[in-house]
């Protein structure tokens, strides 16, 4: 380990990948698995290889700037909260992902770590139809009525409408944005998004200031499906952006739904194509929550009782814990290499999350267990 | 058994309890199944009541009347054919209901045993919108054009529309009504059952002459799904009638789809409900030719090469197969009971049809097996 990469802690080095990466890029999430985010960013800085020679140049270009950054300033200034996994409000089933986000930039009243228990994502087409936004109106405001959070994208048409009818009904909303969460995108929904920042929440994983580009808007997507509970497909063509939504909901195991509509509207052709994928068909918001208060209620006994949260857990357990995975086994001589502790160290801090329903051995590992710690 | 019933033979005995009772009934229904439609007549016919003492008095109310009915005469007069089980044009398909019909009344140049190969039913509701009739009608005239015989009820709205698109694609379609097979209703489609009965078929298993009186229909549409390979359910309220049809197709285990519609109409909702309950949403005539199809070709090669036709076994084998059934064993005290005749001839007659592929041994009994007897 070098100088440079000890001196920062877990936390910095995930805020520093974030400004020097994009979470979609295959290359460095090969490199944060082989490597953990804290020591890959110690490569960086240091001469820019892994120890076993990986080029790590391309991950420099922005490394200057992005040291110059004084995060705590940004957030003071911006009103934002910058989250790390293990901490209070992380919402741990993001996770769940493929790619889990690095950190999150967060503004507005909603705690993330408060989505699991009660939150549906509203999704669909910007080109929606006067039937699509009227229906994703009825249900925002429904499900609000409800006590749920609506979670979306703030895009043009059907996200507009889940968003506005929400707070029209004095509920909870929460923007996911592609950009900054300083950046409100698409500039005429500026003043929704402010609305949505007083009363709900606004989430992003790309640092303030960065720009909304093409491909961010994918790697949103994705986390608008871990964030909620369950994903409902209002209106999409058949090549609609919403769709990689449903599939990344698909991919997470999360209820799917879709409203039908009239097969002769192309903006329904997304919504029958997921049905027929096996989506459940979804009429109104009632319908809605039976599905997902269903699933919801399967998982509340795992969710309470058992687990104590990790964040009275010893340092050496939260640090093991950081590393677990609810869906993927990892070795203790992993979890030695990326915790950087002793094997004593990692034996005793998976004891003691094992004692306390946070981690879980399994044949070829551990995966990590308790869904919301630090509450 | 009196001298009076065995001058009837199974066929006759068959036509006359269609004409003294109704196949809905349940009465009746359980009388067939303990004493068997040839014994069961030849009880009423004698005195009245059975051996062990049931009384079928309200059998004998229209007896006189339909013992002076010259079947073959009016056949001839009305150009229908007269078919019952074991006939080369019996659809065998449909002696999987729990209530088969006794017998079958058809006008129309379409045989009925082709049905099973590649055949739809469109059922819909009769108060249907235009966006229904237009999808009813481009669906049929689309699976016409693919080679399947569209079956319908001739109701209006859906029904007619589906019909009189099939008609338009120069294809055949295949009306079954609750009334007789030569009474037109609604009235108003005199002139398109008339086409109809040209060039495709008209059904039904009430006597000619007899009235579309209500619970005929209800009876009707099990006809509807038994009779087709796959049941396609356009438009429905959620108590339309065509959802009948529905359950009838669910329950014999026959492909069932159902074309979705805006959530704001009611005459989509049964539509919707359908699907929620597990039917396969369909948008357009490949999707249902698809899924029909892939039926079909499931079961080809059961229903060729192991096989050969029934008509080439011998007299008894043929007489114990009339009285097996598809899904339910049947014990061979039963046989020899229902087809009267001695054990030694049940027992040859089975090992004839086993050795054919026409029926196969159970733990409880004897079931039918081959689908496509008389070709």
């Amino acid at each position: 380990m070098s100088q440079m990469a000890s001196r920062l802690d877990e936390r910095a080095a995930r805020v520093l990948l974030a400004r020097i990466a994009e979470p979609y890029d295959e290359f460095v999430q090969a490199l944060v698995q082989e490597y953990g985010t804290h020591d890959l960013v110690g490569y960086v800085m240091r001469d820019g290889r892994t120890p076993d020679g990986v080029d790590l140049t391309r991950l420099r270009s922005r490394l200057d700037r992005a040291l110059a950054v004084d995060d705590a300033h940004i957030c003071r200034t911006l009103g934002l909260r910058l989250l790390v996994p293990g901490e209070d409000e992380w919402p741990n089933p993001v996770d769940e992902l493929e790619h889990p986000p690095w950190c999150l930039w967060v503004s507005g009243p909603v705690r993330l770590d408060t989505l699991a228990r009660r939150s549906v994502a509203i999704v669909g087409a910007r080109a929606s139809t006067s039937y699509g936004d009227q229906l994703a109106a009825e249900l925002a405001m429904d499900l609000a009525d409800k006590g749920f959070v609506v979670i979306s994208g703030a895009a043009y048409g059907i996200d507009a409408a889940a968003h506005r009818a929400v707070l029209a009904a004095g509920g909870m909303t929460v923007a996911v944005l592609a950009g900054g969460a300083d950046v409100p995108y698409p500039r005429a929904n500026t003043d929704l998004l402010a609305r949505i920042g007083r009363t709900g929440a606004i989430v992003s994983e790309t640092p303030p200031g960065g720009a909304p580009a093409r491909m961010r808007f994918l790697a949103r997507n994705r986390l608008i499906a871990a964030l909620a509970t369950g994903t409902v497909v209002v209106e999409a063509g058949l090549r609609s952006g919403a769709r990689t939504t449903t599939k990344h909901a698909r991919e997470l195991d999360r209820p799917l739904m879709a409203v039908p509509g009239p097969v002769t509207s192309a903006q329904s052709a997304g919504c029958h194509a997921e049905l027929r994928m096996g989506a459940t068909l979804v009429t109104d918001a009632g319908e809605v929550a039976e599905f997902v208060g269903r699933i919801g209620e399967d998982l509340a006994p795992v969710k309470q009782g058992m687990t104590v949260p990790v964040d009275q857990a010893g340092p050496d357990a939260r640090r093991v814990w950081q590393w677990l995975r609810p869906r993927r086994s990892v070795t203790v001589d992993e979890l030695m290499v990326r915790a950087g502790l002793s094997l004593a160290e990692v034996q005793l801090g998976l004891a003691e999350l094992e004692r306390d329903g946070l981690a879980e051995q399994l044949l070829d590992g551990w995966v990590r267990r308790g869904q919301e710690p630090g509450r």
